[in-house]
């Protein structure tokens, strides 16, 4: 047998098309783990696909910090952005949107249309800012437990998430194991290690340093957006790799031209950094980012007890992905988790991907994980 | 013969004790690379030990980005702050001041005493702030070289320097060839990877965009406190490395107590960080942070010509040492200025030393390090 005769089992070419985002409200209380309350909570999420009469297809799509719950095909004629994740999910694609009911939420504290520092308090009017209470990964992924209720749904055939969302999988696979047929995890580890800690305070204290900050309390249509651009500008170098930047822009300068004004653009990185910053706060909110980069920090399977005490709840199967060009979330904290689930004696498997895109690269088209995906899918 | 018994060749127990900076002061117009020129030029310095009746004994130190001219010793019984190579430089230790005299001057752009953006400008009675010209490392180097004529000295028996340090270490080298005896650049390259650009502009978009830049403006005793303050956290995470941050603070929390108010320190890593972005702020000047970083960015030994014909000038015998944790500056950046030298059949050595603190590696208390520099100065 020849691989390379062989048709794709897969590919990225069929297109789930227009799709609308939905709400879910909860009209009641919902607490979080640190003890704080909101009086009730709306998911915002999109769905792909058609939930079977047995209601056993659901895969549920967990987002990265700066996604949210528009993850495959468009919004309309006008609006016409592609989801987050179009490659991988869609008729045909690695999640099978002909086979699979998709839900993609934007998480509890998000600025995307889901409850958040941002919304309106009913209790007093105003927004909450940082009157909403201390968030962790087990809230988001608590929260989204009520919205997969909504739908009458058991059992999760799966949960996918990379990154925050790959925190999410793994909280999901150990607070809800009941719930969740299998899970894939990409590009995530067991918790923040001291470096991405540092790279998140220092964005925390761009955006908090910047007077528009007000101590949480901007105007909705104003903010902290230089603060914010700064630390999406940083943090964007640590989703990336050095040897995927040296060959996407290497010292390549906007123009041949060496003698622009002090301190504008020179270099093409700078260009599209600043681009990323820029665009950044035009769709995002500085206190949405304070609070969900400290559930990152926060996110622990070390604590309170040791990682395989916290794992030991987890019954179902469960892949994890590392890549190994990702410096933020090293390959070893990814491995570290399969290597606990199985002297657990669970099923667990790890793949490490050689890519060079950092740790982006879980977002990026890519067959070797494509393949990988669908396979698991389907066993 | 065995190693264990013999006595250190080298130590860093002796002290350079009290020493006092001075200013050189050349009254002569300073033409910069990029056209432009000042009227008159100070460079602040020290100096330890003697210079021999010969003139032959002096060896130049080239300072890092973020030190200054205080490199041994301290200034009095009052002001006992170290230089900050006091482990490298001293009677006895491997930059031996019994045999050496070694000069060490704040750079030409810098805020420690040296002419920069903050000096007044003679023509205006006011800081030259962005009138200042566009600096290079060549600036510096030729700027240093008329501190050099000012002891009467033709030959420095070396330059030394890291980091930035070794960039103009490896300028002296190239543009000075007849005054440089040998030469040990430390933790630098070639020219800075894409990753590094963005670093340095994320830095400097946070000092530009902090409302208290003002266009470059601010008074002498204000400025942008804030973006300077956060450039430097960043900055300072791309100078250590993972492993490096992970074994000194993990996850170490500030206290026992979990429950301290939204986006206070938490971790320790948190309270390292801000202290070295707030004491920064204490020494350091917005408008030269963003020069000096500027000349980082368009330091390219690749350019105008391809780096063989730029190194085609040296004649020096040079120790390159790079540190294999050292992700801002690579290790390969490093090799590959040797692997040029010896192409062109320079002498020229390579030393890669294993140590865990990342770029910084090169300011740490470190054997191996002493051993190398003391056997390559002594040659």
């Amino acid at each position: 047998m020849n691989d390379s005769e062989q048709a794709p089992l897969i590919s990225d070419e069929g297109e789930v098309g227009f799709v609308d985002y939905q709400d879910f409200v909860s009209k009641e209380p919902f607490q979080f783990v640190s003890g704080g309350s909101i009086p009730e909570l709306t998911l915002r999420y999109e769905t792909y696909g058609h939930l079977s009469a047995a209601k056993d297809n659901a895969i549920l799509i967990c987002h990265a910090l700066s996604g949210d719950h528009h993850c495959a095909g468009v919004h309309g004629i006008e609006e016409r952005k592609q989801g987050w994740w179009n490659f991988m999910v869609g008729p045909g694609k690695p999640i099978d949107t002909t086979r699979y009911f998709v839900i993609c939420s934007n998480v509890l504290g998000g600025c995307q249309g889901s409850t958040g520092p941002g919304s309106i308090n009913p209790a007093t009017g105003r927004p909450y800012n940082l009157d909403f209470p201390k968030l962790t990964v087990q809230d988001m992924v608590k929260a989204q437990s009520l919205l997969i209720d909504s739908f009458g749904i058991d059992r999760l055939h799966a949960v996918i998430g990379g990154s925050m969302g790959g925190m999410q999988t793994l909280q999901w696979a150990i607070d809800f194991p009941q719930r969740v047929g299998r899970y894939i995890a990409l590009a995530c580890g067991a918790r923040h290690t001291a470096q991405a800690i540092a790279f998140n305070d220092t964005g925390r204290q761009a955006i908090i340093s910047d007077p528009e900050w007000k101590g949480g309390n901007y105007d909705p249509q104003e903010g902290p957006a230089q603060g914010l651009a700064v630390a999406r500008m940083m943090a964007h170098i640590t989703y990336l790799s050095d040897v995927g930047m040296e060959s996407k822009f290497g010292r390549k300068r906007r123009s041949g031209d060496q003698s622009r004004e002090h301190f504008e653009v020179e270099f093409e990185v700078e260009s599209y950094l600043r681009y990323q910053g820029a665009s950044f706060v035009t769709r995002f909110d500085a206190n949405t980012y304070l609070y969900l980069t400290k559930a990152l920090d926060r996110f622990d399977l070390h604590s309170p007890e040791s990682l395989d005490v916290t794992l030991q709840a987890v019954t179902a199967p469960g892949l994890v992905v590392g890549f190994t060009s990702d410096w933020l979330y090293p390959p070893q904290g990814n491995r570290e988790v399969v290597e606990a689930l199985l002297r657990l004696g669970k099923d667990a498997t790890y793949a490490e991907l050689a890519m060079d895109f950092g740790h982006d690269s879980f977002l990026l088209r890519a067959p070797q994980l494509y393949e990988l995906m669908h396979r698991f899918l389907s066993r």
